[in-house]
Order: C-alpha cells, then structure tokens, then sequence
C-alpha cells in the first residue's frame, strides 16, 4: 500500500473505485473519515471546481488530496446543466427529476439537437505544493424517456457516441471503459505516474 | 532553445522574464502574438483564473500554455481586493487610485491590522492533457502613504516581512529573490522539470 492519499468526498463508496482507478498505488482516506469540511463551490468551470475542492483537504489535511467534478453538458442548452448538474437534482437528489428538466428545457428550444456530452475533472493537490488538473470527456446523444436503470444521474438518458445502448443499460464494465471518468483518470495517471 | 509554450499574456515585454524565469528550456510566444483572445475570468480564486487561462490558450493554440494570476490581498479587508486587485486600478491602470482605495478601505474598518500577502498563481496547461497548478506568496504589512517608484501595482505600500524597505524601494533583483512570483516560479519548475 503506497502514501496516504485524501479523497476529497464524503461518499466512503467511492473508495474502492478509485484505488482501484489508480492502480492501488495509494492509500484512500476520505475527507468525510477526517472530518474535513466541504467548501463552496465557487468556481465556473468543472476542472476549477475539482482544483478548488482538492486544494482545500490538502491544505487542511497536510496530506496530498484528490477531488473531481463531474457533469452533463447539454449542446443545445449551451452546455447546461453543466456544472449545475447535481444541482439539478435537487436536495433529494432525484435525478428522474433533473432529467425531466432536461426534456423541458430542450423542448422550450424547438431545437432538435440532442446532442451532450459528459465532463469529469479530476485534480490532484499537494500541501503547499503543485497541484495536477485533467478532463475526460465522452460525447454522445440524449433520448427520453431515458432506458436502464445501472449506472446513476443522468446515465439512462445518454447514449456515447457510436453505440446503441444508454450508460443506463450498458453493463458497468462497458460503461467504465469508455466513461468520462475513466479517461480522466488515464490522464491523472499518465501526468502522475509516466 | 527549447518547445514552444504560449505565454497566456498581451504584454510582449514579460516574454524575457519568463524564458529566464524557467532556465531558457522554452521558446516563449504570446497569446497577443497568435491572436488568440482574452478569455473571461471567472473563477473566484487567483489558481482557478490562470488555470483557465492557460486551458483556454492551450486548447486554442494547440501549444502548451502558461499563465499567471496574482494580487494584494489585505487581512482586514478579508482578502480584497484579491483577484479584483487589477481591477481597483481600474480602466487607465491608474495603482494610485487603486492604492487610495486600500488605504480608505482600512480606514473604514478602523482596524490597526496592516497585514497583508500577495499571491501568484501559475499554470501551464497541455492541450488536451493535464495541466500542472501552483501558487506562491510573500507575506508582509502596508505603510501608508507608499514609499518608492520601482516596481510596479501596489509595490510601493508593501513591506515584505523581515525588511524595512518597500517593495517600491527595493532593487528588483533584491525583490525578484523574495517575491510571490519568484517563489511560484520555483514551484513551477520543481513541478515540472524535477
């Protein structure tokens, strides 16, 4: 097991994933299991608020951190929900309901471009140091109502480019080898370790 | 000399200084000099803005980009004016007015704390790949009114911390060892070339 490496979330789940994403070279400790605070997300831009979220547990934690941000992006919509997209689901975080809103918002403009694409950024900090910022990005096109129930947020209403299937109905281990998320830690990986 | 990387600037006259500042190993060229436009800064941290600016001149150019953010923040101004530092000198660029400003600001509060840090953020951003973040800062205390024409912004009201002369005063080769920008600087190159 490799140096202690701050997962900037509450979400203890997600864990597994990203020590397994990053080859088990480091070893996880949530910024919930050290009671970090979660700070405002303040900036605009997916790869600012993944640099804003790791910045904050490294400086507090002393330790090296890592924070993502991740969202839909809608063409048609001038890239919202964007940045918005958790946001769109609402406290509950009810996410039958943001891709409602979706499906609205689209037909308010008359436009018929379905096109999307999700963004995942990660960044990784260190106490008083450097930190690495990468984007992954898969395009691909929406179709309501949404089909499949694997996968979460806005997956059963995305269909990646040159497929049939949305992330919904894909099975996770073809979903994860083309997601956003995990072409954006291919990049932390090849910045990090090559 | 070495890789081209686009200098997020339109102030052709910092090309010399960041050559020297990062040993010789880049051939500098500017964003004035390719033509690629300012971008908005929207983010709410000095990290978050030169990282756009550096991802947009990347993504433009298709070269790898740096850029910079920096500015005055004062402790009982809770960090004005901070990214707005530019901006309190307004259109003209007039750091007097801007200097004022501060000053009356302070006086406002009718605090006696003086102290005060500036801050550099430095990116360079690979064109869709990673990009690398840092920060430095000098700490110290305001004097009013300021003291010293060299330098430039709000050098001549700030006394770095263990000196007597201002910034304003201060030979710029005294200045440049001990400054924000020097210290990013020697981030930047720890990150990139170590």
């Amino acid at each position: 097991m490799g140096a202690k490496l701050v997962a900037a979330t509450h979400n203890p789940g997600k864990v597994p994933e990203i020590a397994a994403l990053l080859d088990g070279r480091f070893e996880i400790v949530t910024a919930g299991q050290l009671g970090l605070p979660e700070p405002d997300e303040t900036e605009s831009t997916f790869v600012g608020n993944a640099l804003l979220k790791a910045r904050h547990a490294a400086d507090l934690s002393g330790l090296p951190a890592l924070a993502d941000d991740s969202g839909l992006s809608v063409t048609a919509l001038d890239g919202a929900p964007g940045i918005f997209s958790a946001r769109w689901a609402g406290p509950g975080k009810d996410f039958a309901l943001a891709m409602k809103k979706v499906e609205e918002r689209l037909e308010e403009t008359a436009s018929d471009d379905r096109t999307a694409w999700f963004t995942s950024a990660l960044a990784v900090a260190w106490p008083n140091g450097p930190a690495v910022v990468v984007e992954g990005r898969v395009d691909g096109t929406l179709v309501f109502p949404g089909r499949g129930t694997r996968g979460f947020g806005y997956d059963p209403i995305f269909v990646p480019e040159g497929h049939a299937l949305t992330f919904g109905e894909m099975e996770p281990a073809a979903k994860d080898a083309m997601s956003h998320r995990a072409r954006a830690f291919a990049k932390l990986k090849a910045a990090l370790f090559d």
